[in-house]
């Protein structure tokens, strides 16, 4: 699929979205939108990524099939800034997909240019309406399943289930992602966004998504906030007893030692707060933290250093940066010794 | 308000929120419809609650005011048998209030028969529409704030909080529940069944609730579901969470050592399970498991006095049976020095 990204103002620093797509899914990026960098390209600002033009706005963009959101604000609004560049990709005959609180399908003018148009309004934060409580039997699928978690929101769980998975591919194992937030629907093309289930369905939602992949070999879930978390926990609860995992991956963005907007909170001790995954898993699915990923953009190369060795040393388990480094260590202690590489 | 409380089939066993009512709902309750109990009364089977007569259908209820439907299948359906009632209600006048999962309004012949005896219809378990997430906020109260929690769900945790509400008032504080579910939202005539939030808001939704009865001295909120259930912990997460409370107060049934509906899983050892309430309290509220309570219905009085003081010392927290014993020294355990019995 050929699509552009709409990113105004906001790439790449702020565009979660665009960024995952970018490097994540198999889809042909044509543009991204954004007034702000007009002009400009992808790799000016992102390294082995698939490069493409950024572009004002749709009337500048090449051929395609889809416009993709990719920005987030908080609170999940659509910008009215954003509406001509929608319009113009309707015009065009381009779907629309969107992973924002606020959906496309609820804003009539949208739905009447699409239907006008004959093309589609992907709202895909909005869950299916037949979802129901879990069973406790995602435990039972035959595929091993590593879950990501975190020290808060946006601590890399999403980049690194999909680092790990590709890793594993290069391996030749059959590892998928499951996708249970916006940006990570919108790159493998399945998923649910957990964080828009109703509470008492949250687990079954992802024991779903979970039996849903149970023929691969490995599955990396991508979780969601973070357990002692002030706002998200109750997400973060479901997807670890929801998945029923076999092993977590524990991540943090070097230097962040305050919760993301909600700085009365620190972030708890690492050690510490691995073995309180562990024992929040333990009566459910007895999954351990068998590894840690570590963002350490911010870092030059030997603060890198220094930061991973302190993060291993706290975790007590195999770490890395799964952007800047190999991740092939990180993938042998999460992965059951019939997967792993041999030496 | 004079209410008749539908529990055909489950009454009291299965009827938790008709007992609930009869217990601690300030309403006058005229009587339960069960049809298999019909001509028997209320306190043939419970004592000390308010006395009714059980009657086959609405045709033999009293004058009221409203009807409640008591009961609440697995799954939170409907059922059909409950539709005679239903209309007869209606049709003499009442309003109609449920909890279910399935909603009164969505039903097109209850919303037109309504409509035409000008009754409402309230489905208490529906969430207002204009939740957000937490701010992080609700620690800020003046009120103190109680929490239970438990070992799964029906363990005891809105009969809890009831009890100590009495007591407390008992005592000339001001003091309310806080309902986060059904039942506790009929007897109290407000609150939010956190279970139907989705999840994003869930913390957020129990966060405004504190914050709407920050002026009594004491709150104890209601808790929902198990910290470690393999369905509902995501609730569980919230309601800690966004509740922020300054003392926890850990509920159990004797002898309920596997999860209920799970059976796969068992009920983690209670020291350990009342720590890992307080370790996942840590970062947030910093709230400790400062009493327990025991459901000793099963047991006879040198069972239940076994029970009781081998549950006290796997806690080390004062712990009673709340509907058979003296909750008064679980009181004074939760209640800050001020507000303590003198002796």
């Amino acid at each position: 699929m050929r699509v552009a990204i709409l990113a105004h103002e906001n790439f790449p620093g702020d565009a979660k979205t665009a960024v995952g797509i970018l490097r994540y899914s198999d889809h042909d990026v044509v543009a991204v939108l954004d007034r702000s960098h007009a002009g400009e390209r992808v790799t000016d600002y992102l390294p082995a990524v698939q490069d493409a033009p950024i572009v004002a706005g749709m009337a500048d963009a090449p051929a395609c099939d889809a416009l993709l959101i990719g920005i987030a604000p908080i609170g999940g609004g659509f910008e009215a800034s954003w509406r001509p560049d929608v319009r113009a990709a309707i015009q065009r005959g381009c779907d629309v997909i969107a992973g924002l609180h606020e959906l496309l399908t609820d804003d009539e003018a949208f739905v009447e240019l699409a239907a006008e148009h004959d093309v589609a309004l992907h709202d895909v934060r909005e869950p299916p309406d037949d979802l129901t409580v879990a069973d406790g039997t995602a435990g039972e699928v035959d595929a091993h399943v590593v879950l990501t978690v975190g020290t808060d929101c946006s601590s890399g769980k999403m980049t690194g289930a999909f680092e790990l998975r590709d890793a594993a591919r290069e391996r030749g194992l059959d590892a998928a992602v499951v996708p249970t937030g916006q940006t990570g629907i919108m790159i493998a093309g399945w998923g649910i966004a957990i964080d828009r289930v109703i509470s008492d369905f949250a687990a079954g939602a992802t024991e779903r998504l979970v039996e849903q992949a149970a023929d691969h070999d490995v599955l990396f879930v991508e979780g969601q906030g973070a357990i002692a978390h002030p706002a998200y926990s109750g997400v973060t609860a479901a997807i670890l007893h929801g998945a029923q995992p076999d092993s977590l991956v524990f991540c943090h963005v070097a230097g962040h030692d305050r919760v993301g907007g909600y700085e009365a909170f620190e972030v708890p001790d690492h050690g510490w707060y691995a073995s309180l995954y562990e024992s929040m898993a333990e009566p459910v699915s007895g999954a351990t933290v068998d590894a840690g990923l570590l963002n350490t953009h911010a870092l030059d190369r030997s603060e890198a250093t220094t930061a991973l060795d302190a993060y291993g040393s706290k975790l007590g388990v195999p770490v890395t940066d799964p952007v800047r480094d190999d991740v092939g260590p990180v993938l042998d202690a999460v992965l059951p010794a019939n997967f792993r590489a041999r030496n």
